[in-house]
């Protein structure tokens, strides 16, 4: 059946029953309870602690007995998340509102979401700013403390105390990150790219853009990064920006209990997911100093239609957060106006004279492409097994701090011992960048190499293996980095830590890259042009990061605008091509497995090519459940109580009787303005009585966006029962309708192109046939012998 | 009433009469006959001289007597052109093929798809090197012949003989592109970026994309650079990456009398639209080396809705083109391999060191891109009058051509002028990067300063503009330069050759930019950084640039991309945006300007904000002219054949007589699907007699694309008439259909988001009340006291 309901069991807020689980550890118990209606009181008054989305707290335990094993199968559609409205509902009231706004009123909203775009920019890359000095005043605490106490123990001998005090400090830093993320906002986890996607795709996830799941998000990189882990904190931005959008677009925040009552008129969902887009454009554009790279991943991830001005403003929001960050950040340097650092992640320099690359390295590079999409497939093939793993067994918050610490001290014993028994010592130049040299056991003058990759944060050690002059890491020292962080990183992401995957996968590829390079010049020693492993980083760094996350125009134009320098345009296009042509041989890209391992109902841009055997007919709910364009309140409350199919969304038909023929659509309505209804009883009864009362306005609507409360919240009485509502004011007038036989593929391209949550299927008499929604487009997929349908799952 | 004829007065090919205007240079007097039906006989056998576009040629003469002036009013929108089908038509037949694919055959065409891209790059990139060598070896002699001649007489005295020289040379040249552009192929004329602009957009502009046009055009560009008008051949590549594209893309070339048999599944418009894009991208990246800006180029121009692997395949092919540019220039210029010119125009190397820009210079490019966009409306409101009076008195090609050869000697004279009497000479020094530096009356080892400017090809130029050093040009020359060049690029833009404007645009703004920049210097002559005069040329540039064609993100990473770094971004962002601003405020962008002169139904992203007070009743036309599902082939007939309501789209339905009420909706029939059948002779009383004879197949659509006869060419004897016609199979039985009371934005959102054709409106009975077309939309627009409507006119 059609439109999923909300549901209240998926990282559910109870107290600390362990039934939290993040967004993306699914958790496939059935715990889909039917009585919920029934005995379920819900809070609806608590509203102080909400943000952004909307939140039901079922007080009983639903779910008491919890098996120590929660089985997964990816090959599910989970019914539990609901789609948004990226179609604009147009009854009556809002052309009304429409029609009474003049020419100059539609300039000043284009001026208001102007001003919305430069103020998202501008506290994106304030928090980009903060980000970056928290983590580096904290790494270089530790660092400083730990390489004291290095050089003392040096000496004296029992460097084990050394290990100990990185390793619990590194600790100790991840656990407060994990504690944060896994008991108060465990949608604050990972990157938050694939919920972002999800979000720009049209489906809603709890909580994903409230100023909580900001705050925890920030805190908790803070922490991942200064304590060590293999991650970056570039991922986490692009969903910082993402709820700094729909925070500021909204005009106001529950949480900290404050209405601004201003742009009002852009609280619905339609005009939140362009500012969205323009959030996460920003948190690019701020974590790698990419304004265009961060427009085209909001264009590749999210927006499906193509609009000139709307892209110009998101382009707008990019620059500034760009430039809040940069500007900040050379005031904090001591060089105020001095702008060199874009992003928070700089690939410094590359300059144009030594980055010339010849005709006959191609084949080269597409050699490392090929090689970093067989790196990347085996990262997210790992990964995979991993997250599984991890669904199934690491879902109490508890256990989950708990391998997080782990990680973060392994991480530490694996840099340690890597270091020491690294002999592989540098001298210590003139111009030197290191931060932490550590001298260790090499002579004085020199440092350990490999410390440059260790003990460092990512960010450096990647400038570092682009930048560094040849000769500085020796081939044995980078090979094993290479493998070290490879593990390292593989087990990181998917922990319950707020992080990206970006600088690590950089990371591992310009390791390799630069592996690469110096054996190449071994090779060919006397070409001046083959010497420079920095030119081999940066493309190993590009094939690694392609091969893993599979972004494509996007990526490109990221790394060329953090590179500073189009001369390598070419071949990091060839090196991406390459790793994801290879990569998508053996596994999907890492954001899309992790989407597909929580059972989301992800719409891609295109039908599956072999779905033209399928129509709507085939694909669409039936029977539906349709209301009359004067309908008793009864009735209407009883279908919204029902529990067992849950829609969101009822054509309204004229003339139809409950078990009658289907009657001819004249509307649709959904449950949010059914709601908004009942609660304040508009019924055709009161309607002279309501004389003297305010008529019902779309700001009632806007009010009670985006958490409209639930049906059980609203009395009714058994009088009131019997009065009627008239819908024709409220619904929909002019829902997009096909007929029976419409292909699959059209069904799609229809729906997705105009971001649709009910398409209503009709037969040529107009009359109600079906209801196609996301889910039922989402569970066809190709797989290895072609068109294959996922199941549909409670959970 | 729906949908326009197919007319052909338009740039009509009547052999010598004046007739032909050129695609831009409307024509506004009604040459539309309605006798032409009945007496018109059509040439349908010539199809070895035409290409890609259809062609009917009128035998006779049908408007002989020709006024003088012809009247322009822009106020109107013309029914003459004809809408692309963007919309799958999803009949049978095409589900039939498409579910007889297997999931191989899939991959095959994808494939297919990316070769396809790979060919246009290529050979987009082979033409732009092409075109470079042909204008560099011409223009090279040129200059040599005058050089050496103003060399002879500057010491004998009588250098008008020199001007004369000059003159008759530029002549010469612009004679012989304009001559092929006004007589062989009008369309050629121009940049072709708004017939492009058209194309994506879904009208349908005749020719714009044959073989021939790509060879007058390649060869006009050439004369015209080559004579030395103030034009760029970056332009006119953009529209022959779009033709390359559309011809590959077919794999045949009726020009060429050749089939090859191969891609025919991509003959239709859908397909094709994707190469054009691809194709016009190709010429973008070519032109500036942008491969990216290509991309941002054609997904802001054209594609409405963005696909992930259609937008990396047009990259690719952005790509291809550049690199195959680039390496075959490197050849040419004896450094095989070594890869430097990735584009025609080479803004040469901006030195990371030399362009910081500080946080103080920000409100100084603000103002430069304001300035940009008064210089930019002022270059489009005087290029606006021109056109119109162009349209009224120059319709002639003989005109056409002598005011073409006009322009280049005047051009030649004023260039002459400025040279004599300028007294700006500069040493020469060393590493002197003067192609042709002229003495004229400098002392020895000086030269003349203006000469660069104006006895240069015009990239050359814009690139001393960048690099020079400070104090190699003086004020009074650059603001003499300015003015000259300025009135020049006007007069110039609309000409009867084909040529580009961003190159003279980019030179005007280089020259007051670095106008700009030196008077800065002067006043605050400490500080270093002000003093580099090249920065300020640049700004200057994309200031005037964007000035004059208010492109947005796509013209910031093609700037970006053509100097090479990326730390500009920002302020060429800013300056775009204040110019566009600006210039938006007095007038529209050129290419709008030219589009709204020839009265195109262009469809912009978004619907009027305004028009929420109208509904599909309203703009729909009715009554629409339907068919039964069994037609009577005498009806058909004479419904093609009316020309007095010429549609190009039938609602199919059930049961309907003449004069009784609309029957109900049960699919959508094409003309050209019409034609087809009745060329077959697919009659329902055949059948039988058909049984031996192979059944109509999809085939048979497509080797009639995209010229379908006119159903004159059509013999249908008085017994066939009587016969009847089954639409079942051909039909797409699923348009997409709207309520009547669907409101404007709501109409246009699906008829843009879907690049539909035709829009049925039925009324809740399922029964058509009226079709919109793309002109029922077009015709809305907001004028300075709201929402404006166009008239309609037949020309």
């Amino acid at each position: 059946m059609a439109n999923i309901a909300k549901k209240v069991s998926w990282s559910g807020r109870g107290d600390d029953r362990g039934e939290r689980t993040p967004l993306l550890n699914g958790d496939e118990e059935v715990k889909y309870n039917r009585q919920l209606s029934g005995g379920g009181i819900f809070h609806i008054g608590r509203l102080s602690t909400v943000d952004l989305e909307e939140e039901i707290t079922p007080e009983e335990d639903i779910v008491r007995s919890r098996p120590k094993e929660i089985p997964h199968n990816e090959k599910l559609l989970s019914l539990k998340f609901e789609s948004l409205d990226y179609d604009n509902s147009e009854n009556q009231l809002f052309l009304e509102e429409e029609r009474r706004m003049s020419h100059m009123g539609f300039r000043c909203l284009e001026i208001r979401r102007w001003v919305i775009c430069g103020l998202i920019g501008f506290l994106t890359g304030l928090i980009a700013c903060m980000i970056d000095i928290a983590v580096e005043k904290l790494a270089g605490y530790k660092y400083f403390a730990v390489k004291l106490n290095i050089e003392k123990y040096t000496e004296l001998g029992g460097l084990s105390i050394s290990l100990i005090l990185w390793a619990v400090l590194n600790s100790a830093f991840v656990m407060f990150g994990a504690i944060a993320v896994a008991f108060v906002e465990p949608i604050a986890a990972g990157s938050g790219i694939p919920q972002i996607k999800c979000f720009l795709n049209g489906v809603k996830i709890p909580r994903v853009v409230r100023l909580k799941t900001l705050v925890i998000k920030v805190f908790g990189v803070i922490c991942s990064v200064a304590g060590g882990l293999a991650v970056g904190k570039e991922g986490p931005m692009i969903h910082s920006g993402a709820v700094v959008a729909a925070g500021v677009s909204q005009g106001r925040s529950t949480s900290l209990k404050k209405d601004f009552k201003i742009f009002e008129y852009f609280r619905r969902d339609t005009e939140k997911r362009d500012f969205v887009s323009a959030g996460a454009a920003a948190g690019v554009s701020a974590a790698f100093g990419a304004p265009v790279g961060g427009v085209l991943f909001s264009l590749e991830e999210g927006a499906s239609f193509w609009n000139q001005m709307l892209t110009w403003r998101i382009f707008f929001a990019s620059m500034v957060s760009t430039f809040t960050l940069n500007f900040f950040l050379s005031i904090y340097h001591g060089k105020p106006g001095e702008l060199s650092s874009p992003g928070l992640i700089n690939f410094g320099r590359f300059d144009s004279d030594s980055v010339q690359y010849n005709l006959y390295e191609i084949p080269l590079f597409i050699i490392m492409g090929a090689l970093g999409g067989v790196l990347g497939a085996l990262f997210n093939i790992i990964n995979y097994w991993l997250t599984i793993f991890r669904i199934r067994y690491i879902h109490r918050p508890c256990l989950q701090v708990m391998e997080a610490m782990l990680v973060a001290a392994v991480t530490a014993t694996v840099s340690f011992a890597m270091i020491y028994f690294s002999n592989d010592c540098q001298p210590l130049g003139q111009d030197n960048t290191e931060e932490y040299p550590l001298q260790l056991f090499c002579a004085d003058g020199e440092y350990n190499s490999m410390a440059t990759a260790f003990f460092n944060t990512p960010e450096r050690s990647v400038r570092s293996l682009f930048h560094n002059p040849p000769g500085t890491y020796n081939p044995v020292t980078l090979g094993v980095f290479t493998l070290a962080y490879f593990f390292l990183a593989v087990w990181t992401y998917g922990l319950t830590v707020s992080a990206g995957v970006f600088i690590p996968s950089l990371l591992i590829g310009a390791a390799w890259g630069r592996l690469f390079g110096i054996l190449l010049s071994f090779i060919a020693s006397s070409q001046s042009i083959w010497a420079d492993p920095g030119k081999y980083a940066l493309i190993g760094a590009a094939a690694q990061l392609g091969g893993i996350v599979r972004m494509t125009l996007s990526l490109t134009v990221i790394l060329v605008e953090a590179t500073g320098n189009v001369t390598y345009g070419f071949p990091i296009m060839l090196v991406l091509m390459t790793a994801k042509i290879v990569g998508d041989y053996f596994i999907e890209g890492l954001y899309d497995i992790h989407i597909k391992l929580q059972s989301v109902p992800f719409l891609h841009s295109d039908a599956p090519p072999t779905s033209h055997w399928l129509t709507a007919r085939e694909v669409m709910s039936s029977p539906v459940t349709c209301f009359n364009r004067v309908e008793k309140v009864g009735r209407i409350v009883d279908v919204l109580s029902n529990t067992s199919t849950i829609h969101n969304g009822f054509p309204v038909v004229a003339h139809t009787s409950e078990n009658d023929e289907p009657g001819k659509i004249c509307g649709l309505i959904l449950r949010s303005q059914l709601i908004v209804l009942l609660k304040h009883k508009v019924f055709v009864e009161r309607a002279s009585s309501r004389l003297s009362q305010r008529k019902l306005q779309l700001k009632d609507f806007r009010d009670a966006y985006p958490r409209f409360p639930p049906i059980q919240s609203i009395h009714v009485s058994q009088d009131e029962r019997e009065c009627m509502m008239d819908l024709t004011e409220f619904m929909n007038p002019t829902p997009y309708t096909v007929p029976q036989e419409t292909s699959l593929p059209r069904v799609f391209k229809l729906f997705r192109a105009l971001g649709l949550r009910h398409l209503v299927v009709v037969d040529n008499e107009n009359r109600v046939v079906g209801l196609v929604t996301r889910k039922d487009l989402a569970r066809y997929h190709v797989g290895k012998d072609g068109l294959e349908e996922l199941h549909l799952a409670q959970t």
